[in-house]
Formats: structure tokens, C-alpha cells, sequence
């Protein structure tokens, strides 16, 4: 662990144990997913191209220089010692008695244990058969991500992304919606209104809105499709100027 | 489109754009993430290497021959036509006055849009360079997908996961938690409380609960945690039948 890993918050985070991973690649591809959702703890247990891998550095794209070192066990019980909570990915039914969470759901419950002091962890079985029955029973629940049930197939990267996400998503404080300013101001009220008032003058002026009969409803509709774009104190006096143009390359038409 | 592919969903889900994707391996990539999430109409916007692709063939696992053909376009506008809500995913500040939406907003957007009959979709900007100014332009708003801001890089075909991934969820009634009985029911309180009364009557018998001070807290220690295991009635079978040959096992010690 050097000065230039990031804060390491592995001690508070869910590990991320991967059982007998076969390739480094995927490893790698795991360190990656788990930086981008601000996992840092990677357990290998008896990883079958042994530790460290240049295949898992060249996948992970810097991230396992980024995170404290990876721990490597011989024994999945020896990697899950020191947690208090562990669950087990698993794409298949296990005809066992024990719970089984979304992703979003064991996010919630890994996020309550770790408040309350707990440390977490997940069990991802090796690629090609998934984790053992006897390696589940280590487990307290298990974790299905719900997909497409005609095509579940994810490769060990994408299923610690997912799990990942969902960790950093139910801690994550983004708004779901925003809308960026860039240093101008939203419209004022007043400001729309005399906007209004600026393109309906021209609008009578130049005869769009002759009929009479539906005058009311073409102004209703004119201004609340303006209402609905959220305008900038900015972009009104844009419009304005455009308004302004438009009909000054009228004029001499219509004085004519 | 032959008799094998899937159900044909392709008209009611969102569209990926792939805008200039750099390397068929992404665009294959992608193309399986589409498919773990129910999406099935990718469109690529002049792919440098170009269409159809072997590397693309390989990443995708199988995917691409199990959804629709894919679409390919000499231009953003042209791929975009038919559509009649477009997002576009980006990593960095636009500085456009454009809403900006996480990725599981979007999804509850797309849902909405695709409810009331029209027709969405979701711009990705090629592997490097991200999509150009005048690309997003002819989105309504903008994705972010909340992550790690220390390393938030993510590949073609990780954006392209969590984006179908959320969408996937936001129409999925999979049950946040659930318990699997195999077969066997969950015991009666009357079975419990009978497998209570057996253990309770043997604790007595043997002297653990000798202490009659500590008794009554001990008892409803016992109790609760049998009570959060949720048992079954055969495994309450099993715990009739484990404490029934321990004491068995002690008995000619105890008479003797």
C-alpha cells in the first residue's frame, strides 16, 4: 500500500472474493469493475493461473495499482475468516433452503450491516461451473441478478460490475434528474411573460394568429411549449433577438 | 430475422446507437449486455472497422444470432429518424443546458415513453473520444451513469450493461428477497413450539438451564434465534431427531 493508492476504504466496503477464477484476465476485469464502484477489498481464492498475473494487469487498466493488494487464500474459509456477512452469486437453483436477494436488495442489506459495524463480502464462483454447494453453505443468502431469463450469460467482470453498481448506487446521493445552468440563470416568470408578450404582438402583427376562434388555444399551446423547455434568462433573450430579426427582414415587405 | 431468433421485442424496447464504435470486440460486447437485458435493436452509426465483423461475432457469445439483424447507418440522423425519445450517454460535463439523468431515472423514462406507444433510444460515442458535441445535440437529455469519480472508466460494453441493466430492472417484478422451500413447507408455530418445548424439557433434564435466574433469558434467546431461521418443518424433523440421539447417546452415562 503506497502514498499514491487512493483512500483505502476496503475495511469498510464488501470484499470481493473470487473462488478458483481460472482466467486473469477476468480478474482484472473484476479489479476494474470494483474500482469504478468504489470496491477496493479483491480476495483470490486459489486462483488457477496463480498471483500476480500480467493477463489481470493488463485487463484491470489501472486499477489494482489503485487499490490496496490483493489477498490470496488457499481455502475459501480462510478468505471469509474475519467477515460477518457473506453471500453467494449463483445463476442456478441451488435446492437449498436459504434466501435469495436481487442485486438491489443485498445492496441495502450489505449497506445496513456495514453501518452497524459488519464487514461484508461476496462469493463469485469460478467461470465455467459457478461456486460449489459445499462453498454456498458459507453463505447466508444468495444473490440472483435478475436478467433476461433467455440469456443469463455474463462473464465474471459483468456480474461484480452489476453487484458493484448496485453497492454504489444505494450509498450514491446524484439526483436522479438535474439540469445544468452554466452560469446563466433560469428565466424568471416575468421574463417569460414578456417573451410572450414580445412573440404574440408580432404573431397578431404579422396575422398568424388571425382567427379568432382559435387564437386562444394557438397562444395556450405557444406558451406552453415554451413553459416545457425550462428557458434560461439566456435563451429568452436569444429568442427575443430572433423574434426581433425575423420580422425587421419582414418590415419593409409589410411597410411596403 | 429466421425462426431461431427470440421473440422479436425489438420495436418496443429502446434502440442502442453505437456511434463510430472503434473495435467489433465492443460492438459484440455490447451486443451481449443488450441481450442479458432484453434489448435487441442495436444500430451502429459508421463502425471504423466495419459490418458485419468477426471480432464482434466472437464478444457477443452467441447474442448477435439470437437478435434481430443489425442496423447500420452512414449517419447519426439517419440512425435516429424513427425515434421519438433519444438520450445520449456521457461522461464529461457538455456544458449544454440539457436535463442530465442517472442511468435508473432514464430507465423509468424510457418505460414511460415506451407505455405511452413511442419509441426510444440511447446514444454511445465511440471507445475514446466519447460522442461530439453536435451528437448529443439531438438528444433531449443526458446520461450519467453514478460512479467511483476516482475511476469511473468504463468500456463500450460495460456502459452499454448498466445502462440495459437498469432498464431491465425498472420493468422487473423479480421479488427483492425470497425464500426457496424445495418441496417442504415453512413449520407451523405449532411445530415450533413443540420442537421448543422438546429442546427445553432436555436442557432441563441435563442441567444447562440450571441457572433458574438466567433461565427465562436464556429460553428466549434459544427461542429467537430459531425463530429468525425460518425453518422448515422437515428441518424442524431434523432438529427433533438431532436432539432426541443426543440425549440418547447420554443417557446410559446419566442412568449409570
Amino acid at each position: 500500500m503506497t502514498a499514491k493508492r487512493q483512500g483505502d476504504h476496503s475495511a469498510s466496503t464488501p470484499a470481493v472474493i473470487l473462488v478458483t477464477p481460472q482466467l486473469g484476465e477476468n480478474i482484472g476485469a473484476a479489479a476494474r469493475a470494483m474500482l469504478n464502484c468504489g470496491l477496493s477489498d479483491l480476495r483470490l481464492v486459489n486462483p488457477r493461473d496463480g498471483w500476480p498475473s500480467l493477463p489481470a494487469e493488463r485487463a484491470a487498466v489501472g486499477a489494482l495499482e489503485l487499490m490496496p493488494p490483493v489477498k490470496v487464500f488457499e481455502t475459501l474459509s480462510e478468505a471469509v475468516n474475519d467477515l460477518t456477512m457473506v453471500f453467494a452469486t449463483t445463476a442456478r437453483d441451488r435446492k437449498m433452503v436459504k434466501p435469495i436477494v436481487t442485486a438491489r436488495q443485498a445492496a441495502a442489506e450489505f449497506r445496513a450491516h456495514v453501518a452497524a459495524g459488519g464487514k461484508a463480502g461476496v462469493l463469485f464462483g469460478p467461470e465455467r461451473t459457478g461456486l460449489l454447494s459445499d462453498d454456498v453453505t458459507l453463505a447466508s443468502k444468495l444473490i440472483t441478478v435478475p436478467l433476461n431469463p433467455d440469456f443469463t450469460s455474463l462473464n465474471l467482470g459483468q456480474a461484480v460490475l452489476l453487484i458493484g453498481y448496485e453497492w454504489f448506487q444505494a450509498g450514491d446521493a446524484t439526483p436522479p434528474s438535474q439540469m445544468p445552468l452554466n452560469g446563466t440563470l433560469p428565466a424568471t416568470k416575468e421574463e417569460l411573460q414578456n417573451f410572450f408578450a414580445h412573440l404574440e404582438r408580432e404573431l397578431d402583427e404579422c396575422g398568424f394568429l388571425r382567427n379568432l376562434e382559435a387564437r386562444p388555444s394557438m397562444v395556450r399551446n405557444l406558451r406552453n411549449m415554451f413553459q416545457r423547455a425550462d428557458l434560461t434568462e439566456q435563451e429568452v433573450r436569444t429568442l427575443h433577438g430572433m423574434i426581433k430579426e425575423l420580422t425587421t427582414l419582414r418590415a419593409p415587405r409589410r411597410r411596403g
